[in-house]
């Protein structure tokens, strides 16, 4: 991609009204555009990280038999009346607005009803069992504040699974699968070494559900962990878990953390609400387990936005970069820097090409505030030498390559 | 993907209250699932079918230099009362909900006022322009009515794109190159011919904007085009446009069409009234260029529906079918069918592999309502030959075929 080409241009100083790191970097990055508090819009250069995290999360659902799908946003009430979820005091962040004709619809917080609502007309016999289905589906919640960026949005992408299950047995073995597939999730996303399984609370059925924690500053949770890292546990069932697993809690210490995704096990509870049976292979009537399974993407973004940062902007891990590569010509070489620009294009490597008519330092400043992995610089005097210059955003270091060798050695660093 | 993955099932009748062909198709079919009138959530085929019509009109959009973002659905009142388009008199199909706070917010119907307001902070200069964005984003509308499937939802998906220019010129220049643009994306769909770029009512800044409707039964509009389809003009402009390109209106012969694109010059009216200007070589402030162009995501897949089927169901064309392939196994072969179901995977065709315990017809009756354009059928007698019977979904058309040429085969007829 050309810079020229793209509308968007870095910010000098983060706008006064926003509060949460993650988003001053990303405003100023010019990666999200805040349209109100809790609600932003994704500029061509956020979009791109929103769709590599998708991406990542949805080859390992799919990895995982996971059936992508995607729901509506509005609701009807009777989806929700049923479970007594349609009640502005028992869920407090629906927004909820009418149709013409007067009737109230909500805009879906969660899809747990509708999913299983849908699910419902088409699995009835042990035959149709187990199934995943997942989406990236925009949820909205009506949230009282909203001072935490994309990390905690009025609106905002999710992925949310749901698996159901002829028996316990069945519905137990998957969501372990699930929990290891999330692990391969958030290694890929480059914060797997500071992510950790967590106890959490439970509910009807298990007395504990697991969130995914990620070390963070500016999370919103505290999360106990042993000097091994080897287990943690929420705050909030901290003297109940250390209990089951039979460990002393004062070998456990605390840190903030905020949580980027939390698995359940329903059991059988939410299909017996909803009358979601199945007929056995004896023809008996049986209700269906059901487990969920949800990663905030947009609150991902902004988790590793908070983690990945310096004083001088973002660095984003090349999984999840919106480009690889900013390329930047010093002097009147730009043929040169174009017949460059299309080779890594054409292996497959994104370039985000600065050819605007502007000093070089100022595109290196860009440059390290967007958090492009590679910085390649061409002049007439690595020219000269037949090099070009390579500076890695995450380490500052800069090493000189052959042209003939730029490509390759690209490809490999971020293991194309 | 195998069949016993996907939890949908095809169903015999249509649900009694739905009227709108397409959408009783693609319900029976499995491809979408009715949460209310105008409101449908996609299945896994569902979701493949959009998936493909979003990327041809993408790649098309990519091309062209536009540029992919994403906006919010929440809107603020005072991003639309410049324009007096908050006002429900102006705009009758608005969902409008209030934040916990008491403050009114609205559903995006539409993101003409949204994208402006965001291209104001970040295009100034002369040096910025011109710029193409676009989005596929989630509209409301709150119609009154809504029976026409996914051909007219509350809540749909469409393609938005929006350019900037600093000249009528260049606007005009780049009007004409969208206009190819979507004549490629409705090649690639597999309606270009029966697509024509058609006269419509202009604004205050232009007579006519154009509109790109295709022939169906279904539609909502009239278009009037000649015996050798070289004009069409919609109804509501049929005077002033024929006396415009100086044609006798009575040569001209009405067919029923429904639009499934439309393009608009706004001019410098939109961005006067927003107060969108960027500063010239010389250093004075001129209002810009703007024009926009839709494509109804959703709208063409229930356009395609309606057009590509017969008394057994839906007839996709490849480039948006949601599989290549719908394989059968007759008889005990299934290690067979895992080998060849495999090595087609392994070639880049999509295959929906019925691995289920039902019986071949029931299998067959399937794949045609469905409408995957290759049925490939596997049994003791094909395989004693070494061979496999391919049924082309469009033509009926069956052949036999060495298995070792099979993949070639289908690989040369779906030009992948």
């Amino acid at each position: 991609m050309r810079r020229t080409n793209l509308f968007i241009k870095t910010l000098k100083n983060a706008p006064a009204d926003e509060q949460a790191k993650n988003a001053q970097l990303l405003i100023r990055a010019g990666y999200v555009y805040k349209v109100m508090a809790g609600v932003y819009a994704y500029t061509p250069l956020g979009i791109r990280v929103v769709e590599k995290i998708k991406q990542i999360v949805r080859e390992e659902m799919n990895a995982i038999n996971g059936c992508e799908l995607i729901m509506s946003a509005l609701q009807r009430p009777d989806t929700w009346t049923g479970t007594g979820r349609w009640d502005d005091d028992v869920v407090d962040v629906w927004f909820k607005t009418h149709l013409k004709d007067g009737h109230e619809v909500g805009l879906a917080w969660s899809h747990e009803e509708a999913i299983i609502e849908m699910l419902k007309q088409h699995v009835n016999s042990y035959k149709d069992l187990p199934q995943s289905v997942y989406q990236f589906q925009t949820k909205f919640r009506n949230e009282l504040r909203s001072k935490s960026g994309v990390m905690r949005g009025r609106e905002f992408v999710m992925k949310d699974m749901y698996s159901v299950h002829a028996t316990q047995e069945d519905m137990d073995k998957y969501y372990d699968t699930v929990i290891e597939a999330y692990k391969r999730v958030f290694d890929r996303l480059g914060i797997g070494n500071k992510t950790f399984v967590t106890f959490a609370s439970g509910g009807a059925f298990t007395k504990f559900s697991h969130e995914f924690q990620t070390i963070c500053e500016a999370g919103e949770d505290t999360l106990y962990t042993d000097e091994e890292n080897t287990v943690a546990v929420n705050e909030e069932v901290l003297d109940d878990a250390t209990q089951e697993i039979g460990i002393d809690k004062s070998t456990l210490k605390p840190v903030v953390s905020a949580e980027v995704g939390n698995i359940f096990k329903f059991g059988t509870e939410k299909s017996e609400s909803m009358g979601f049976t199945y007929t056995d292979k004896d023809g008996m009537q049986k209700p269906i387990f059901l487990a969920s399974y949800g990663i905030g993407v947009t609150r991902v973004m902004g988790v590793i936005a908070e983690m990945m940062s310096d004083e001088k902007g973002l660095v984003w891990h090349s999984n999840v970069a919106p480009y690889h590569v900013y390329l930047v010509a010093i002097g009147d070489i730009s043929e040169h820097a174009d017949m460059l620009y299309k080779e890594l294009e054409s292996n497959g490597i994104e370039v985000l090409y600065d050819d605007r008519d502007e000093r070089p330092g100022t595109k290196f400043a860009d440059a390290e505030l967007m958090g492009i992995p590679i910085r390649l610089v061409l002049s007439q005097r690595t020219l000269d030498e037949n090099n070009a210059e390579i500076t890695y955003r995450q380490t500052g270091e800069t090493t000189t390559v052959n042209l003939e060798e730029v490509a390759t050695q690209i490809k490999d660093k971020i293991q194309l």
